[in-house]
């Protein structure tokens, strides 16, 4: 939905709410999308909120917009949604949106609304709810499509036919043997194409590409991106099959991960703590500790710097050079520590040839120290001799802030590169290398570099 | 395929090259996804990329590999391939694939290799490479499945039973009227469940979400992942349907929307022109001039300083706290640049409404500043009255270091939290902001203030 229907839509939601205009809301709401609704959703008051939610037509549909809730609007809506109603939601919710609202709530009310669903459905919840929160068993449905080696393409598609299944995921058909385990899959298209006699074990494709309930969501979300998948079955213990992780989610996995890169270097806090929208003093909350990193590398700037007063008295020109280091080599580090990550992510790093990009990352950071070295000279020169006159202290000025420049920014291209590679080693996240702390720390390092440097030709 | 496996792969590619034994390396070769070879080519030479495509059975897969290829890897490895083979392979690929082998190429050959296609992959592929490169045009495929309305489901399941169609994708079924328009769509499931005799248009669902041939790739991404669509129908002129784009080609989009953001926050170019393993000299080239900024901003800082010179001559340990200051105010303000953007990417902006984002961000500034100053001026105070022993100098350069930081974190969180929504107004990328000048930028900024405040405070 486009931005100026949004606002359309909004603003007639409003405006029937404050003119009591149930019938045409009821009208409004059940003619929308309910992801178009859901988006609304930030942009009306709670109540307002809870007034469409009453007014959508069925519990189904009432599922569906909770689903597309941003975890911070979800949260704050659902205090107020009263039990009878929020487990009528829920029991006609597929079981992976049941155990996305169940993780936002807290522990005694969601154990509450387990107790008052039906028993399949409550054995379905909890089962999900026990898998780690970031692994294919919780983002995986178990309504699925699957059949028995031995049935044919006929009884499977009379079975469809009669609508007899629930599954959402109906272009890709399992299937398994007699233990409920995975030997093969196919496709609906292939089911009706098929001569009706023909057994599914006949034509299915046997090699399935699977995932287990514990894999972690990254590695499914990159499994469907390689192979180009629609859904992915899950198994669990002996290759029984247990769910199927549909293409929809692994968008949302892609979409959240990239957010929660980009927050971690900027250092912002994880994507379910932050909202623009939220108590100003919550978010400092959440953002303060971040800043840290940056108050303690400041103090040891703050030393490392000091140590070298003498020097700095003797000539307050130098202290002027540090914007200037501090920009270059803190973004060359950046630019190295963000291609290696990224290419970390893409899959592109072969660990077997790490000292080639090393290297290659060494020369980079060679020829950019040098180029930026050379100009960065130049103009300590120009503006040194232009100040003092001096056409000796120009050239050792310039000596020292070129030194410094190229070996601050050599240094740091190559932290920017080895760290994220020893960070993936010891499976610690990559992305935290192109974060805060990391540039402050170049920070720190460069002035060190630069002003030892400096007192070595300085004298 | 795990690391671990592609590993194994490559090892036994290069060995059965070597030793010449090619029946084996057919044999590998054919039972392996055409994903995991692709994943492997990084690791290979040239010439062994050569034997491995010669060796793929059919020249449909040998698109399907590569369509897989990173862009630096197949430009290489296409300049390598004759032109009688490369277009024997084009001819096989699905439009968008050849599409996107074509835009690697130079005009030149590009032009001559669609010569020498046949006349209906002609016009397809120089109709596709007619719309702009990043528009649902150029993602399309063209191969789908559609039937007029008055069609029955029995026929509909009839003609895809003959496999008449070469359609990619077929859970979706778009409906079309007399002239090509788009009216309906409904699905594989739905057809085969319906009554033979019933027309597509009493049961097809007509309102159908769809997009422009030039409607913005990352445009037509969100509305796949908002309405969990697998594919989604693209029209032209008027309404006439032309393509369809498929939810694996949308993954693409979005994991490399994410890391062109990604890159664009570093400061390290474009995607296309980054690869670890390319020549470091062309890599160097291409973030040479990102750098330019530090060196630009870093050049107005040294001045900055220096206007203050006599202050810093008089007290060097004002010099001391600028790594402190640039790390606060620098952090803060991409803290706030980063959260405002991606709110931005995720939707959750409202645009009727910026003052109170606005207003949030400055009381978050308020907060960090206010908790950072107080910090930072007790370290001053401390610091300053261990190496002087005046309790008079300790207490107004804590009152300017406060000061100082205070400000320079307000203002860098306001400039962090106005600019992506002025960029996004502008129709600018909003993540340019979080981009390596705007850090610099808040450098010279806070040194400024900071300084300016100390020289009214310190007189």
């Amino acid at each position: 939905m486009e931005r100026e229907a949004q606002k359309v839509l909004v603003s007639s939601i409003r405006r029937l709410i404050r003119a009591e205009q149930i019938p045409q809301l009821k009208r409004v709401v059940a003619k929308t999308h309910s992801a178009d609704l859901a988006a609304c959703f930030g942009a009306l008051t709670i109540g307002q909120q809870l007034t469409v939610l009453r007014h959508v037509p069925t519990d189904a549909a009432r599922g569906d917009i909770l689903s597309e809730l941003e975890p911070s609007i979800l949260s704050n809506l659902i205090e107020e949604v009263p039990d009878t109603e929020l487990s009528a939601i829920l029991s006609e919710m597929p079981n992976d949106d049941t155990n996305y609202v169940l993780q936002v709530l807290d522990d005694d009310r969601s154990a509450l609304l387990l107790e008052a669903m039906s028993d399949e459905h409550q054995s379905e919840a909890t089962s999900i709810l026990a898998y780690e929160s970031d692994s294919a068993g919780a983002l995986m449905v178990t309504d699925f499509l699957a059949f028995h080696q031995e049935v044919t393409a006929g009884e499977a598609v009379r079975v469809i036919q009669e609508g007899a299944d629930d599954a959402e995921i109906v272009f890709y058909i399992y299937v398994t043997n007699e233990i409920g385990q995975l030997v093969g899959v196919t496709s609906l298209r292939e089911v009706v194409q098929q001569p009706t006699k023909k057994a599914l074990k006949e034509f299915m494709i046997p090699d399935v590409i699977r995932v287990n309930v514990d894999t972690d969501q990254e590695d499914v979300a990159k499994l469907v991106a390689k192979y180009n998948l629609l859904a992915l079955p899950v198994v669990e213990g002996a290759n029984e099959l247990v769910g199927v992780v549909t293409v929809d989610d692994i968008i949302d996995v892609i979409r959240h991960e990239a957010n929660e890169d980009m927050l971690r270097m900027a250092g912002a806090g994880h994507e379910q703590d932050i909202s623009v929208y939220r108590n100003p003093w919550e978010n400092a909350r959440t953002r303060l500790p971040w800043l840290a990193s940056g108050l303690l590398t400041g103090v040891v700037g703050m030393l490392v710097i000091h140590m070298w007063s003498h020097l700095l008295d003797r000539l307050i020109l130098l202290a002027a050079f540090l914007p200037l280091l501090f920009a270059l080599s803190r973004n060359v580090g950046l630019q190295s520590a963000t291609i290696v990550t990224r290419a970390i992510a893409m899959g592109q790093i072969e660990f077997g040839r790490l000292g080639r990009v090393v290297l290659r990352e060494f020369v980079v950071g060679l020829i950019c120290g040098g180029v930026y070295g050379l100009v960065a000279g130049l103009v300590a020169a120009s503006y040194s001799f232009y100040t003092t006159s001096s056409v000796e202290l120009a050239s050792v000025f310039a000596l020292s802030v070129s030194g410094g420049v190229v070996s601050a920014m050599l240094v740091s291209t190559l932290a920017g590169t080895v760290l994220p590679l020893l960070f993936e080693r010891w499976k610690l996240d990559p992305a935290t290398v192109g974060g805060p702390f990391f540039a402050s720390s170049m920070d720190v390092i460069s002035a060190a570099i630069y002003l030892g440097m400096a007192s070595a030709i300085l004298g």
